[in-house]
């Protein structure tokens, strides 16, 4: 049902039955790297090219998913999945693999919330009983597109973000298990365009659509930060998280500060592995969600997860045309579900 | 519910209550010129760039259906919209005019199909009551980016298509409406990929597509090609349809001849003008349905028509590297609705 203006409530709770997430060295090496069920150290991935790597790394997380789960490909209604490459490659090819109905999903990084409320959705319906939600970057594969050739060395500035290479993947079902993660609400967010139009600044742009997303959420739930144990933003960096709070507190009246943490500043060690402002791409939230979010949320660590993935949905055309930046932010309630069943 | 493997059969019947389509002028000048809500002379739409002028087509598009469903934009519960642009770009930057939550389906030439099965499972679900359907696509942006620069004159050969440019969208509502289409069923493909690497050949990539699809749909719903008054695929052209033919035969000793048409070979007149092997694009399929299509189905004219939009999942990265083309196919079964309503 919905509940205000925006936000949906799965009378259901679909479950997530399992995740995966994958990354290459740099992730592995980040703080967060023992928690990837997979590291690969080779970034190429034993591939010719920088996207036929992303598409791997994306294969290989939908199959370490689907080997978790032990539910096999032909017994999965629908892929929802997208990625930054152009015309969504990454997924499109990687789908030539998996006997699985697929639907092509376009969030930029806010691709893997907004595959996994797809995924809800379908299941809520009641048509979909199993459904998987997935997503991937490239840190190569994105530079070359939206950026500089590697080769040609280009200086990073201190607000650019590095593009996580990996990929994750969630299985939803819709019959309700127990003792897993359930998804309780979300949130389909609207575009904002504030007028930035620097794609070395994504932070920047994408703050007010998530500082918009939370807003509303927390508005027509009528809930406060405090009564979540965590809102992530995934993913902002160190300069988009601190405009985000200054947002909130400016425009909204509400201090996020002490339950937010952003995938971006949790994906490296910002310093020593010299990343600027934090980690971005679809996989920024994908993994970091498909990995220590669920798991901890999975064992009681953490009870209720406000996810919001966060997309700048320019392409190098638009911004080569002098365009601005629209930019979109998609959440989602995520509870350990054991509360209500012992009720 | 689902019937078989692939089918799902949407109980509620979601209601389409309008659709609107715009086009260009050699769309307008084209055997269906007349059918389209508005058309636009200039293909640039008084804007300064070709992607600029698909995103107002797009705009307009939503505009005019807003307008003659009489729902205001705040009223909409979401809007699934895509296209061909690099980052679906059309449809985000054309949400900065909309107050309506957002999200991006990235499927190709079958992205008006993928858009509207998304609508109905969202209306199905509960969660919404009134989704846009929504997608575009543009002549000269899509050779720019696919193919070669217009001004280099680049020959085109037989089996080539063309792009329509314009823009389509639907208005998907839950409350079973009286005397309007009805979405009965629909189908989400898988991907094929039968080895075609020639970007100028994109009716021989899709058609096993759309023969997977159709097939799977007559065989899961127990029907045959002659329980539809039509099976319109989008867009196969001229040189798919005949495989398309072949195929269902060969492969699955299916004849669909006698009900068949193709909206790549509906919307304009190939000789005179010199579109070779007919139309594509997100907005061949979309405003072909968007106008004569669902015109037919409400005045009973055609009481059930299975639509099968096709894409061809490539990048032109992808085709750079030699990659050969993955394809696929979504289908929806519209029916005029009032046989049910009148038991």
């Amino acid at each position: 049902m919905r509940i205000g203006k925006y936000v949906i409530e799965f009378d259901n709770r679909p479950s997530i039955v399992g995740w995966s997430s994958i990354v290459s060295k740099k992730e592995g090496d980040g703080p967060l790297g023992k928690g990837f069920d997979m590291v690969i150290e080779d970034p190429m991935f034993g591939q010719d090219s920088w996207e036929r790597a992303e598409c791997e790394f994306h294969e290989t997380s939908i199959g370490i998913l689907l080997d978790k789960t032990g539910i096999k490909d032909s017994d999965v209604d629908i892929v929802y999945a997208g990625d930054l490459l152009n015309q969504c490659s990454s997924s499109g090819f990687c789908m030539r693999d998996y006997n699985i109905p697929y639907c092509g999903v376009y969030g930029a990084c806010s691709t893997s919330v907004l595959s996994m409320i797809n995924a809800a959705i379908a299941v809520e319906s009641g048509l979909m009983q199993r459904c998987i939600s997935s997503t991937s970057s490239h840190f190569c594969a994105a530079e070359k597109q939206f950026r500089y050739p590697l080769e040609y060395g280009g200086q990073r500035p201190p607000s650019a973000q590095w593009t996580v290479t990996g990929a994750a993947s969630a299985m939803i079902c819709g019959k309700s298990e127990k003792n897993c993660p359930k998804i309780e609400k979300a949130i389909i967010g609207r575009i904002v365009d504030k007028g930035v139009s620097d794609a070395n600044n994504m932070g920047a742009a994408m703050a007010p659509a998530a500082a918009q997303t939370i807003a509303d959420f927390l508005h027509d739930t009528n809930t406060k930060p405090e009564d979540y144990d965590i809102i992530v933003t995934g993913d902002l960096g160190s300069v988009g998280s601190e405009l985000l709070y200054e947002l909130m507190e400016k425009e909204y009246g509400i201090s996020i500060r002490d339950v937010h943490n952003d995938t971006g500043m949790m994906m490296y060690y910002p310093e020593e592995q010299d990343v600027h402002a934090g980690g971005s791409g679809c996989a920024c939230c994908g993994t970091v969600m498909c990995s220590k979010l669920l798991n901890e949320i999975n064992s009681g660590v953490i009870n209720k997860a406000l996810i919001v993935a966060t997309g700048a949905l320019l392409s190098t055309i638009s911004a080569f045309q002098g365009e601005t930046i629209p930019c979109i932010a998609h959440g989602v309630l995520i509870t350990n579900g054991k509360e209500n069943e012992s009720d």
